[in-house]
């Protein structure tokens, strides 16, 4: 359950180091470092192919086809943040467009993540600025409503605390809780660094089978070849 | 509920230079133009990215897995048009491929928005004919039973009236009444006058906050901000 | 119902000169020339747009969650080979990435047909490995339970027996029985065969109800023009 | 598109002894005897079984998450009518409950038919107030925002004129305009009328192939029967 | 892939008391005994609650809006048979009413379960003629197209060879293959042999902690215990 | 993020009036009375009608497929508590059946909401245990992984705490948090204090337009009434 009505304008961000460094690992790799977990339902998509970003988390939570609360977040917005927005109920409205974009931008922000929909999706390709979204749409929304910025919420099913890595490319969203970031990127890290030469092993014909020795369990779990 | 088997010839088209002046706005400065009312579901979504028209609305009822009608709409496109197809139940099948996006073409029709599948769509983003649908399918329709061409449709959610004018982009499709037409146009184009000043404040780092005089709102909203 | 954790490493493959000569005609038209069945369904969606190629089953059924036996699998890959695969139960999890491309790629396979989620896209498009899935995501998997290969899966709601060529562009994928592919060839070849001249026509503007006599059938069928 | 912020306090009902007569029927028979159109889509469900009623439709245009012109449409309801709410956009919310209902009743309405969600189900169910909705939802609306009562609307896919009859039961609902009733209702009796005989054929073990004359055309069209 | 325009009227049906002997076991139980396989998709739900039949699989390809070929499946119904209907692409009418079941009934099957729509869902409750369908739909079809009888289908996702083991109830459907019955029979038995046991170690108050000696497994994968 | 393989045996629960005091106002009242948050998402469905209860949370986190953890959280169940089962992945598996159910009950467990699926619900409308679920589902688990017992989760798009107040019935499933529950209980109570009031008002036939008095409010929002 959410605290309503409320702007928490100190919030503890993961350092910059270890923030930036995971942008690299991508979402999958990122997300396998941490045991299988952290990452936002797959419906999550970007508006465009391409953008690989890591940032810290700012919160924003908002009510279905209200965007006043991004005006407010926007000022909480610093270099290198990620807005992660989060709706009271299901709704696609298009929430953002290159207004507020443009205001993000200004402020530092590197991305957008929002559990609804966005718009001038041609416009915010144009300006680089990267969106993970459920939905494209042209529906507008008022400005009725206050919500809050910066508390903790559930963005497409992920708990996302204020201040905690958010790694996005095409393959997804992941959120890094930030007392996991450290461990995380060294993890990550040495996951990849053995990825080349396994890369190349495979490129030249030898099967995972051998490479992960995989034959002598497969046997013992029953399985059998046919000719 | 639907006439079914009639073909109106004469429609009363939303004049040239209303209906063109409205693509370059887009969809959604248009949507909001006319008070966040007669946006197509935003399942709909363009086959290519890019594409940005408008049209006046030609019609057409189809049966779910049959697409005759469409070569009976094709006879009824003038140039300028968007065809409108509305299926009477759902289906995906793709109704429409390069040899009727040749005909449409060559009739003058700038687009087609349709309440079902395409195909062919590497070849119509080859010719340039923007497509808006539900699905892509490769699944083939037959000709056997007729529907009408340019009486009232439902289209995706929204009622489209021949002689309408379409909006669409990469943010959606937008569907303007006749009698809407001239007033939702000069609306629209209002609304867009002041958004390059806007735009050139927000990247200069101005906030909407002040710029739009939001604080005062917020804090009577209730509004409190935590240190 | 499937056989569980065998691998039949003998198959018939679909000739070499029937499969190839598939690819060019495109889902569409073989679906069309297959009498309109073979189709999987329409969620089944490229990783990039453009990829269009056809090439022999090989299957494999996982488990949700588990891509185990996909290492057992690339051993059975013959370079022609288009890799199948089925999930026990629905599954959006990513059970192929970049490194299983690589090794895919290195048998000879042309592309994944996948009932599920795949990652690393950024990657697989620079590869140029083609992929169709139902969904993209981080989303790693273990490797606990066996599976089959070889066996006839139901992948996206049709039926697929090793052997059998699979057809796939930007418009979906179909399945072509190997019993029914040098007649399937044929019949798509004929169809493609006197497309380009009712181009011309269509381009030319003249009406498919003209070019292929609808309007007496129409009649017929009762279509009332009304001025 | 919608005319927004009006109520027509006088509509045209269809009259009482067509609509009644349709009840009986059911949505199934009054569909086919329509010509198999009119059918609101198969996501609207009864919230319990058994009910089957028909009705003049009062209608009603709501925004999301907000029901106040429900309370404007109440003062609309001639006895024997029935609700028929529409959303400009997709929404679950629980818009309708309890206190509604009561005062829905004590006006004489038979019904709601709303394309979204409904709450208080179970004292629905023991007031024998008959609801088909998209969801059930504990989740209530605000009244901040005008719509319209009596204009047509679109629910469920459907264009549904005031005063049309709605047809509704256990299968779905169907909407008969007014100028179709009295013919529809002559239809469906005729449908009916023998369908006793058919029944008893059929329970006797008469085979429909021959009570229909099937097996001539199905051979015709090519059925081979292998032994 | 189908075959397409074909009855085949000898089917090899598993034995009646081997069939009959998995109705009081449930589908749960008869899905666990075959290793978690052969379960249709969970959005095949029962019309109403309580039914719980098995019965040797009569199956039957339809196209979508067509229903035809249930008339010449009832034909081929012998009483201890449940029909198991598939649709060439995705279709949620309303292919079956209170005629059709009246038929099916007097032929001795024993269930309908379709990856469509049904109607008259009421009056198969009254005849106690259970169906599993996708979907409920006052919907009618056509009858034009010719599909087949007897064939092996794919049916919600799961491969149905005429024969085979139908196993329903309101936890779902589940196939069981012909040449697997007699097994699982017994070994579902076998599970729900000393089920009665563990159900009343259960209802006293022993945990499955410790009925299934879970403690020491749980804390070897790493489970801690925190006061 | 979750924290993963720890299980709290110590949780604060709400008070037990206040918990019980809750039941009797059903969800839609207690979703008011929180100021419209705290709903589960509408999928959330009851397997069956009628029953309305509270209780405090324990919690479990659960991976796809495997229910292994089902067995731990048993022993944490107090009289009075409501399980509440959240999975790592969007999953329709029936994590849960009447044996577990049994225990669950011998536990003193009141209910199960759980976002995935359940089986033997025949069994457990008999038992009188409800389960709010996701899905039905026949398809069984494993007990392969360790997730955890009484930390935060995130359950149908809510975040629910050990300790918290679980209120479900046939509308929905609302979490009331430990720290408002006591407020929550007073001012649902309020509400519905005066229901009996409005409703025979209503009842009697006047309408909420002259008992809320919304008709100024309306027409000073440009309601017209058109005769």
């Amino acid at each position: 359950m959410y605290e309503l009505g409320v702007v928490y304008r100190n919030i503890k961000r993961t350092d910059r180091a270890t923030t930036d460094g995971l942008a690299s690992l991508g979402s999958a790799t990122v997300h396998e470092a941490m045991g299988r977990v952290g990452l936002l339902k797959p419906y999550m998509r970007p508006i465009y192919a391409g953008a690989q970003v890591s940032g810290t988390a700012v919160t924003v939570l908002l009510h279905p086809g209200d965007n006043w609360m991004m005006h407010v977040v926007a000022e909480q917005i610093q270099p290198g943040d990620i807005v992660v927005a989060a709706i009271t109920a299901e709704c696609t409205d298009g929430y953002f467009g290159d207004l507020l974009a443009t205001s993000f931008q200004a402020r530092g922000a590197r991305a957008l993540v929002i559990d609804a929909g966005v718009r001038d999706v041609k416009t915010l390709t144009e300006m680089n600025f990267p969106v993970w979204s459920k939905a494209i749409s042209s529906k507008g929304t008022i400005k009725a409503t206050i919500g809050s910025v910066n508390i903790p919420v559930v963005c497409a099913g992920m708990l996302v605390t204020p201040g905690d890595v958010i790694v996005a490319d095409d393959d997804g969203v992941v959120c890094v809780p930030a007392a996991l970031a450290a461990k995380t990127l060294e993890s990550a890290r040495a996951r990849e660094a053995n990825e080349g030469e396994k890369r190349a092993k495979l490129a030249s014909g030898v099967l995972g089978l051998d490479m992960y020795k995989m034959r002598e369990p497969l046997e013992k779990a029953g399985l059998k070849y046919i000719d």
